[in-house]
């Protein structure tokens, strides 16, 4: 039986953008595990409360419901040991977490002020309402005024990304020759922004952007089909 | 017979402030190798020329002279696979490539303009002449402007290390229960600072100064008892 997601969405039911569910959706491809995944909206807190979660992405396994990226992975690959590692090991584990504490604080806060306005155009009314209350409080503004003057500050946020940059250079993933869990977190963020923002991120010739094109191909171009801009 | 390293040092000798030499020290004493350190001034660039160097750390192991710490360690880590692994495996040996990526790019340049300065106090005239100029020309401005005002900027460079922050929280080193070469790319940043600079870049509470402990108490106080500030 396929492990069931609830994957945050667009009003359309088709725009997949948040960075945490691409996270899952590459792990699980990764394990080739079959999912089939459930279109979730911002104000559907009801439909996960079941997991003890406000949030997605949340998976359910048979009768086992399990909530939160990171959580998820680790669940992922001790329940399905046989299948291809995430982490290729105990000590992969363990210094994957500091790819998940950079992505959550340096690699997320800089693309959500370049992008973050865009979301509100591809929600519908009600998560909008929910969407810019919750992020405007958070960010002590309006969201339009997070993103203004993205076009000049773009650069220092691909400054921002040097040392992700140095690494995809040398080596064609974060894992080495082939994708692990530290891949599907850094391009989980850039995902999140492809699928809501026209607004480009990466120059064409960074390796990063080469990278996310690696990224973008895998698993029979999963990520590439989903609704996106670039 | 002792590997040697050549390491930099102030005009006493014995004042060690290279955060690569660091790394590499740290390393050896992991490996249970015995090093035989040589200190080594800026501008002795003649007596490592033979290694097709101009900067430390540079080790000479019987008859293979080695430069740059990230091909010491993996040096240290093929030639002596019988003892403590530095990276735990293939793995972990990829996945450190990003810590050392973020140390270079974002840990150093944050330290350097909180206490870049200081290092003048304690080498010779000739080091301070050749380092003022090469310092300066790269940041532009005299070190002691690249350093002004950090009583006020050192909360934000506290408030960028979070992601390094998260990880020492939750657990003991970068590498899990024990120290892997990720701890002493992360710690060889705060020994070269704590070796010049009374100035103090943690608060004691702080999880990564916590950590900065239990690394400075490693392999018998190796860098504790090392001449330094805090």
């Amino acid at each position: 039986m396929a492990i069931k997601m609830y994957d945050l969405a667009g009003s359309d039911n088709n725009r997949r953008f948040s960075p945490f569910c691409w996270r899952t959706k590459m792990a699980l491809a990764h394990k080739g595990l079959e999912v089939e995944t459930i279109p979730w909206h911002f104000t559907e807190k009801n439909v996960i409360a079941f997991a003890g979660s406000e949030r997605v992405p949340v998976i359910v396994d048979g009768t086992c419901a399990v909530k939160d990226s990171w959580a998820i992975a680790n669940y992922l690959e001790d329940t399905y040991p046989d299948r291809p590692s995430l982490f290729g090991g105990t000590v992969g584990r363990t210094l994957t977490r500091f790819y998940n504490t950079w992505a959550d604080g340096v690699l997320h806060p800089g693309i959500a002020r370049l992008i973050v306005k865009d979301i509100c155009e591809h929600i519908g009314p009600a998560d909008v309402e929910y969407f810019r209350k919750d992020r405007e409080a958070r960010f002590g503004m309006k969201l339009e005024e997070v993103c203004a003057g993205r076009e000049e500050r773009v650069n220092a946020f691909r400054q921002s990304l040097e040392p992700l940059r140095q690494v995809v250079a040398a080596q064609s993933f974060l894992g080495g020759d082939a994708p692990l869990y530290p891949d599907y977190i850094a391009f989980g963020a850039f995902q999140w922004s492809r699928a809501i923002s026209s607004f480009v991120l990466l120059e064409a010739s960074d390796p990063i952007n080469q990278w996310r094109e690696r990224m973008l191909d895998l698993y029979g171009g999963l990520a590439r089909k989903a609704p996106g801009y670039w």
